[in-house]
């Protein structure tokens, strides 16, 4: 697994969660993937997983993962238990691309060397296969242009000095260039431009996204259904989310916000049926740290008219909600590869706020469609 | 349709918001047997409804709208349009039995007197078919004895002027006598006795209950599906109801209080797995009137054991969310009468809190298996 | 009384109201100026009272009315019992400033006939004294100038044609020129603007501000004492407002929403002594109408630094909150005039989000101060 | 101070607290004592404090210490800083009484062992005086009998064999025989009966009780002054505790619980002057440990009778805020015993659900009644 911001909160919660499930000092609570329901999926196990990654931070895994447990994000006691796997960890980090380090380095060069780090990593640990997952930082909402229409031009670009892709990009095009499935756990952009997805479907390479569904989005994708399976109709779904830690302080950046409102919109519309009043907003509270708090306010009208309403105050660690998600997405992601899968995984959509290859937001059916592909994926190999 | 509580509060909104739809004042919101989604199932329509009932109150069904108006629960400018079908359905009830006005009438005779006020309103009113819905207070728990495992047995026992039976299920065994289906929307044991069964199944009688899903568990059964699609587990589900009106006051006795929530009870243990700590209470709160606050506090546990919380507050309308599902439960069960179909009609769960011929209480599920039912329905006759 | 947005929701209230009080149709709650508490202070009473008023709109205040009143803001029934007194208001409002109809006016003209449709009002009624309350619609946050620093320097700007002084701060001026006090229930400029204070202390003119405090700051001002009280260190405030009818609408602009936010922030930071994380937003959501629900989350920390958490959620009617306390205001307001009080009334701080001639916002201490205050206001005429 | 319940979690985290803040690791968070506003009163400094007392468990302090560090209620780190302290406190805690160690121990023994083990603390330790808290099990309720009403009476009946008093009582009256004052933090009966009064004003002791105000009712007690304040007339006031850890166990027997709900019932009816619906209630879920949640719900009433409510969920970890208002009542008592104070201390009604000496609950109130009496206490040695 190639973790992109390997040494953020998400990335670090995955590697001391994976490494202590295979101590076999917790149980894997929280992984769909280790549930009976897809026992039969094939799915690679986390013992055989080896961890690595990019990042443009230099904090060793190790200490990021003591500040997550005084945090109360993982358990103190866990973390010296699993010392050495978070060291072998970090062992495999390299400087990422996009961040203040390597300013100059035009982008062609930085996908090879993105690229090259990666096989390395494989070819080192004599892996199948490398999944890289996108757990960087949200960026600012990001127009495609005539570069990113088609592969050859946009190779040209890339040599051409000036920054084509946004960072999420360049690196789905390093995993391109390595040959490696990816996933986008982040609203950013990633592999959504069409150069990127002929170029992906060239090579025969699965990809999946956008955006973890764990908190909020999650709920509304529970809810949503309720109310129309009833024919109730929703007037007005307010959201407030207050985060702290991690990716909270980069969201405190208006731009970079909108692209996760956005992402989080997607589905309620369409959920739905219809438009609604009501925002969602994120507000930046550094003092709650990873503990995101989520209050969505939902009037509605029932039988006559008569109003009611329906309040949820959700109340995670945001980490502790992504990590089991992400271990789940990079297995899913290898055993389709395996599979002869390939271009996006839209079964994969039951983890996405913002799914692609898939139009599918309801959570119940969502559901439905992954435990039909992943009995499909049970199947010897063949296309699944 | 033949209503047993005809003058109650989920009755009286259920008559005047039938009467209003008829005279397209409002449109069907609520009423999910009106979407897209089942317009092939064969449904009788709203047009087609004529309302009658039994009940041992005497207000006149005109003067509890106007109270139930008063109350916000029905618009009032609408009670005052289709004060005429009120009036027509309050000339079509009947004194009920259970309750002060004919305690020395021994159950057969008033089994008798039941099934004859129905038939009397099929043949008078020219009906295919009555269903005949219990929407009467909630009855304390009852045990069955040897005079309910079989027919014969119950029917001497019934002669023997000792009350053999509760009302709710005197008012199941006058339906049956009457030849016609039973839908129970209220907690108590109506046709769930053997012999009851037995009977009902003899005279080739579709039957359906119990407890009508209109709040907190239709929110549970929504949301416990969530937590076990991402295998987090749940440690602790509390919940509290606040509730006035209706059969609030009922409630207020433990023993009637005791008998709803044993049934709201039943499905979070299957949904789960698993028990879990916390209780669910009913608070009588007369100021509320028929404005039920439930709030649940959920407390459960994700990756490594990480501790998060989930509260959901709903403030809904009784009778205004059970007004709708009662319309709805009397055209399918009417349907499946038409269509052949005997015994207890699992695929009503999706209704119910305490569902019979059925082991799903997750909501997304028991949707789907009404959508395949309906689907049945829809074919031309022919056992669904 | 005369009201400057006196076809706005809190306005039609306030009449709508007063009438039916004054008619004995129900009590007066929440009038604190009608409690034993106050009984002393020599209030003029309800029955006194004559309205009048300011608008730029022209629905009649009887189809306000019945709008509210449809909405659940006022009771149906009681409208048509006091349609009389709302049509004797309606002919007393006069077209306002500041809105579309006279945009050619110079604002010492307009000035000049605000004061003299005032004095009429006053002359035709033989009333005692008038008291001007601003309930018009928020407006946008205005920088002072040096034209609004000097009486006469202002003078001059007024007669300049070009417009000087926002709306509200135009009713302030006229309201000194007819020699009113001046009640400013808005988040506006009003009377503060250094010229104004100078001419109504010229005139011994007293006048209270600013911005009725009747939901989420009430809340606040309640609460953060309780915290400091028992030395609890609230880390993080953070609170959202959803708001449709009325002010709604007007608040939906970023500006106006500014000046509100503005207001409300004041207290917080004063009462708790130190700065804490957390935003208070307005978010407009039309489908709510009148009622607004406000949800606010505390993140504190207690002994030892264990972190915990308050959340509060007030579902009220703005209008039916805020129309008492104008009732109120006004009353106070007449009497301290009768006594001979003049200037910024600070001990009318108990109403205010945003209070006048004292820095004190918390809700125990500034009830003990109105407590004394009307306490020396029910001696024999003298200053207070 | 002497803590009856020593071993238990609020008398654990007391002692944990008062190590770490007299070792400057942490500052006086939750300690009204320790800010300016009573600098003046002359309370003894934390530093002076010795710590001993009684129980029937016979866990080491440190290791419940540690217990607590693992539900978070006290930092991890501070425990292992603090052993030592622990460790001494752990050494002068003694056999209590009522528990199963000395069943057969009449009550006049204890009584007199109970004493002892005080005053030889007393005198080991050379102190000025010792305060003896009670933080121990909450008792089912008990009603006084003749027994109960006059001192010798008393003194006999305990000598007689037969158990007279409940435990808190034997431990007030073995304060009363070493000449100390008592301050109950528990709802139980303690002082609270005519003979013991007696015995204490004749020894010229100060006491004080009952009931710690930690979460929901010093919520309450500053809400309610809000509501009344404003003249809303509150309809319905519903409560829910959710509550695991220490005292939760022992509130899930019924008969507990009544003496707890009896003294949370106290104050609003006092407060808001009239009865309201709605009921209080503790449900005792283990998996919540220490952290305590409580949900209220609160129906009002305001102008023109429009109905409003208010929630308030509070998520407090019940030891963390007790332990400080046990170190503050015990230091107040112990300044109030210096200047001469005896019989029930109704100043410090502001720590307490249930107060002695004194009708007011409203937490303004009792602040500034506690303010006055230590400024009074603050003025060199003569009765407050
Ligand atoms: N936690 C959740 O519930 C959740 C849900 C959905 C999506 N996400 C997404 O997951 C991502 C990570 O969240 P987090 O809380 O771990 O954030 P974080 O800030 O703790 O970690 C982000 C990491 O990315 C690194 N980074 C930034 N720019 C980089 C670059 N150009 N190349 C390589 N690394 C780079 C940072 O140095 C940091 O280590 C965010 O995009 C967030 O939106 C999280
Ligand atoms: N409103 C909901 O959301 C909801 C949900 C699930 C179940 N239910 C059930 O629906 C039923 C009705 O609720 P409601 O609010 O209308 O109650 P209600 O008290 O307003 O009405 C009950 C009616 O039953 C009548 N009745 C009592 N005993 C009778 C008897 N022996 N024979 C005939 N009639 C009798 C009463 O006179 C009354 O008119 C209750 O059992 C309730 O548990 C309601
Ligand atoms: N309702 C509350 O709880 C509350 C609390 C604090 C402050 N306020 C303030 O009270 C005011 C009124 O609130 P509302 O809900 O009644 O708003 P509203 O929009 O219903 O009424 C405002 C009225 O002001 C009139 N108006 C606008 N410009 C005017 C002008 N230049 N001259 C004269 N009239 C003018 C409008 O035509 C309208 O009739 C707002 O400023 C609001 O911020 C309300
Ligand atoms: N934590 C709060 O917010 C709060 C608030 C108000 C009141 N209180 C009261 O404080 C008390 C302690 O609460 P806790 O959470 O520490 O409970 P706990 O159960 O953790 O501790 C109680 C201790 O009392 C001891 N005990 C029992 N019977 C005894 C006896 N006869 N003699 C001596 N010791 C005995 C027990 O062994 C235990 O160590 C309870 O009565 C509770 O109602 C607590
Ligand atoms: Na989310
Ligand atoms: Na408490």
């Amino acid at each position: 697994m190639w973790l992109v911001g390997a040494r953020g909160s998400v990335a670090t919660t995955v590697v001391t969660g994976a490494s202590a499930m295979r101590a076999r000092l917790v149980p894997p609570v929280g992984m769909a993937g280790e549930t009976a329901e897809f026992a039969g999926a094939g799915l690679p196990s986390l013992d055989d997983l080896v961890f690595g990654g990019h990042d443009v931070a230099s904090t060793p895994l190790p200490k990021r993962a003591a500040e997550l447990a005084q945090a109360g994000v993982v358990p103190a006691h866990l973390v010296s238990l699993v010392e050495d796997e978070l060291a072998a960890a970090d062992a495999e980090i390299r400087d990422g691309a996009g961040g203040p380090l390597r300013e100059h380095e035009d982008q062609a060069t930085a996908a090879r060397r993105l690229a090259d780090d990666i096989s390395s990593f494989r070819d080192r640990h004599e892996l199948r296969r490398v999944v890289v997952v996108n757990v960087s930082s949200t960026e600012p909402r990001f127009a495609a242009g005539p570069e990113h229409q088609d592969p050859a031009v946009l190779g040209r670009a890339l040599r051409g000095g000036r920054d084509v892709l946004p960072a999420s990009s360049l690196y789905a095009y390093a995993a391109i260039l390595a040959g490696c499935p990816f996933v986008d756990f982040t609203p950013s952009t990633g592999m959504r431009l069409p150069a990127l997805g002929l170029l992906a479907q060239e090579r025969a390479l699965p990809y999946a996204g956008s955006d973890g569904k764990t908190g909020e989005t999650l709920l509304r994708s529970a809810l949503a259904p309720m109310f129309t399976g009833r024919a109730l109709r929703v007037l007005a779904w307010s959201g407030t989310n207050l985060l702290g830690g991690g990716d909270g302080a980069t969201l405190a950046d208006p731009l970079a916000a909108a692209s996760k409102t956005t992402s989080k919109g997607q589905g309620l519309r369409g959920m739905l049926g219809h438009r609604t009043d009501g925002d969602t907003r994120i507000d930046y509270v550094p003092a709650l740290g990873d503990w995101k708090t989520a209050w969505d306010h939902v009037l509605f009208e029932g039988f006559l008219g008569v109003r009611m309403t329906m309040q949820v105050t959700w109340q995670g660690c945001d980490s502790a909600l992504a990590a089991p998600l992400v271990l789940d997405l990079a297995r899913f992601t290898a055993r389709a590869h395996e599979a002869g899968c390939s271009g996006p995984l839209g079964a994969l959509g039951y983890y996405f706020k913002d799914p692609l290859g898939t139009t599918e937001h309801r959570l119940p059916e969502q559901y439905r469609i992954l435990q039909d592909w992943a009995c499909a994926l049970g199947r010897p190999a063949g296309a699944a």
